[in-house]
């Protein structure tokens, strides 16, 4: 696969099949601009076994933004679709349908609401609301969940080992370990919930940070094998970068070998008026190894120098290294704060592909249709009735308590407004017998969650940086109650149902059950 | 991120910042055009939670091999490098270096052997070994890991997929879910691995297959939103593909909606000269309700139509589902193969995300310089054995046994050809207690898996097609044994180490054992 090839597979062909003979459907039977609502939202936070996330925080969003300004049916892609064939040797698709998706084929008719990104999200709560003609939203479906859906499984993630970062510099190292071009996007996803660096070059120009990294194994192993030593690998690499040195010390021995070379490396830096970084540590047990080498550090006189810990680190692991640190610097004499508060963690696999969890399931379901001067609610009812379709034209609000902490997310239709209502009736989505009734004095704020971000495909809200996202994400993290964010077995947090999303929920489920065979 | 930014994060940028500064210490040190080889293997196969992968299928080489010949330092990439600062706010690459690498930073100086796409393989066998200048060979590890990483990760789950359809056709649906573009690279590793079609439109486009597909439950949904019926909506689909007909049957009720609304929509498209192809099951008891389909199928006369499954299938899912169909068909008076026979798979998101097991923990590790007109061996120890390294400049042989089953693969030194041996003796690779003795009788078959892809950049041999992978992971896959290719708790496969090799890695191990502190 080629660069063009790769870049017509990237393009508005990056969909289902099925998205395609569907919309050739509608257009037969003149409904492809019928205007339709979409909702994008998924079901259950990630579960990674042994853990799993107490929320998520969304991103993709100005990914998917860019794809849509980007993506259109050009010759090649009409090429494409036109080559195909039923069974029976035909055409599948008309030239009259190529024409139009020539000409309108693109996303300029796309009304989007979205909840920006770096903001923490629910299950069942809609990321996205997509409305536009039927044909051109259903085209949209896959290439917006695939984006979505992904950077926010990453940012999730990000998020968590964030919070078992206490504070420490968190370092995305995963490149090689990522799905595939994945890389690049996670590393975006990570960045906003919260990475603070990459090593990822080309993602972090593009996305304006510097690329952070140390060296590898291989640099101590070509030295040695060319006849010089480990000492010699790292004199090497301090000379050049006397003002990053950070040197990897585990190639032969940490403790016998690694730790002794690079001190007496720093000694020569800090001879020279530099002062050297830190040392990483790759294998072993980190948790001892850091308590030891924060103590050689020490007594040559490096309080500062930092340790950069990686292998296989994930929150659960990091979270273990420093209770374990808490635990075991006093018998070694020291304080095991000192040690915690020098680490660096450098995180990969776990991180760029959400190990445990690899995907998040978001879905895309059609919820309205404009007829007769109206939007038509339109449902899809399940055995399992958690999976029935909240239906309708929706908006999504937040609820804060009186200690100004999230306590619910709140769906309502779209003229309703949760900020007249008083008492506030909170409906569980599915059972009828769980409900809350909310107080104006147990309420310090309603706020509504869903954006307008594109008006018939132009865009009319500023998307903020990266670095905006990200304070969005502290703000609304610290608004979580903590049985809500904490790493193993959180706290559900309550999504509802307004009063009259809830009957017009009933009404539908009514309807559809009395009117099973249709026709 | 827009086009022109994810071209310039796709190229030679899409590394890890410390491939570029090793590159500098090297170039500083006049070693970065010293000859090095780098092997790039996995050690363990993939372990999905509850199961695990007795075998690989190797899958992403031509992936690689392009992006290799479109990959080199322009000016865009020097300006990235030229932006970096260091801590003293210094250029942290110098000039000199950043010319070097527009002149030679590309990797028409590498010569790559490699086992080819859709063979079996395993684990500590290097499936890439890349020699070529110390600073570009580390220039490529990062993506050669990521693209062989996944590739092979994706291939080896089609693989299990494929077993648990015994024989039945396997649909690739995990677009949607998919990590980011991987959904791309992931189609192409489902193709060689075991997947018939892919939904991708653009991914089967660019190679060479056509897309799959059949409709969404929003179709339905779209028809009796306007006013219509699922009766409606079958109709339409069905006149427009009157001969690739599929019909999704659970958005309202399976058997008392669906089912029945399908087999009118089929006698009607039967009285018109047409064959329908089948129906769509996504939820529910697949196995029962496939084998009620299957029953009012072939009561109204459409014996051949197929019955595609979907909804978070996996291996083991399939497996059970085809196991409960052997047990429950003869109670509704239905031959359980004849239901079976006529299942059709769509695999998502386990398949696309290779699910509970999102990454290969493939390395890339330096095995030899070239020094005084030698090979000198490079070697990296591990407390834990089995980490240590393999060392030097080697082959990989496959041994097949007297039934033409494959029983060992052998790691030599380049030099040694093992069909010349006798006795052969295979060599545990850390356990020096286990060995195995093979008499000539005993041995129908010694192969040499390395093909020598690259020379100094040049394609120095074909690559097959996508079909000819799959007939290459065929045959292999019908020489393993039995015990090695079953889903659940498979047998080790041997992989070993000629004597000469061992002899190598145990002298290295000793000179490095002796001189810890180098310098």
């Amino acid at each position: 696969m080629n660069a063009a090839q790769r870049r017509l597979a990237e393009g508005i062909l990056f969909t289902d099949a099925y998205q395609l003979t569907m919309a050739q459907v509608y257009f037969r039977n003149g409904i492809h601009e019928t205007l339709a609502q979409f909702d994008h939202f998924f079901r259950a936070n990630p579960d990674y076994g042994t853990h799993r996330a107490g929320y998520c925080i969304s991103a993709g969003l100005g990914s998917v933004l860019e794809w849509m300004r980007e993506s259109r049916f050009g010759p090649a892609e009409l090429d494409v679709l036109r080559a195909q064939r039923s069974r029976a040797g035909k055409p599948l698709f008309g030239e009259d349908f190529l024409q139009w998706l020539s000409r309108y084929g693109n996303f300029e008719s796309i009304t989007l609401r979205a909840i920006p990104e770096g903001r923490v999200v629910h299950p069942h709560v809609p990321l996205t609301i997509v409305e536009g003609p039927l044909a051109i939203a259903q085209l949209l479906e896959t290439a917006l969940l695939n984006q979505i859906n992904f950077q926010t499984l990453i940012a999730t993630k990000a998020s968590r080992v964030r919070e078992s970062c206490q504070g420490r510099l968190l370092l995305e190292f995963g490149a090689r370990r990522a799905q595939d071009r994945a890389a690049i996007a996670g590393a975006r996803a990570a960045l906003i919930g919260g990475a603070d660096f990459s090593s990822n070059v080309g993602a972090s120009a593009v996305l304006g940070y510097p690329p952070k990294g140390t060296h590898a194994h291989s640099m101590v192993q070509a030295f040695i094998a060319l006849g010089g030593s480990e000492y010699d690998a790292f004199r090497a690499y301090a000379e050049l970068y006397p003002d990053d040195c950070v040197l990897l010390v585990d190639t032969i021995d940490t403790l016998n070998s690694g730790l002794p070379n690079a001190i007496r490396v720093f000694e020569e830096l800090r001879r020279k008026g530099h002062r050297p970084v830190g040392v990483r540590l790759d294998s072993g047990d980190l948790a001892h190894l850091s308590i030891q080498a924060a103590r050689e550090l020490d007594a040559a006189g490096f309080p500062d120098a930092v340790i950069v810990l990686s292998n296989q680190l994930d929150e659960l692991l990091i979270w273990q290294i420093t209770s374990q640190i808490q635990e075991e610097a006093p018998r070694y004499g020291m304080n095991a704060e000192q040690v915690i508060r020098r680490l660096v963690y450098g995180v990969g696999t776990s991180l760029i592909t959400s190990a445990g969890s690899a995907a998040l399931d978001g879905v895309y379901k059609l919820v309205s249709l404009w007829r007769n001067s109206a939007w038509v609610p339109a449902i899809k009812i399940s055995e399992t009735p958690a999976k029935t379709l909240n239906p309708g034209n929706k908006r999504v609000w937040r609820i804060y308590d009186q200690r100004g902490m999230a306590t619910a997310d709140l769906l309502t239709l779209e003229h309703e407004d949760p900020r007249q209502q008083s008492p506030l009736v909170l409906r569980h989505p599915s059972d009828h017998t769980k409900f809350r009734i909310l107080q104006p004095e147990s309420i310090s704020e309603i706020e509504l969650l869903t954006v307008e971000v594109l008006r018939q495909g132009q865009l009319c809200v500023e998307l903020g940086d990266i670095e905006a996202m990200r304070q969005v994400r502290q703000r609304d993290v610290a608004r979580l109650d903590p049985g809500v964010r904490r790493l193993i077995n959180p706290h559900g947090y309550h999504v509802s149902l307004s009063q009259s999303l809830w009957e017009l929920k009933q009404q539908l489920i009514g309807e559809l059950r009395e009117w099973p065979l249709g026709g």
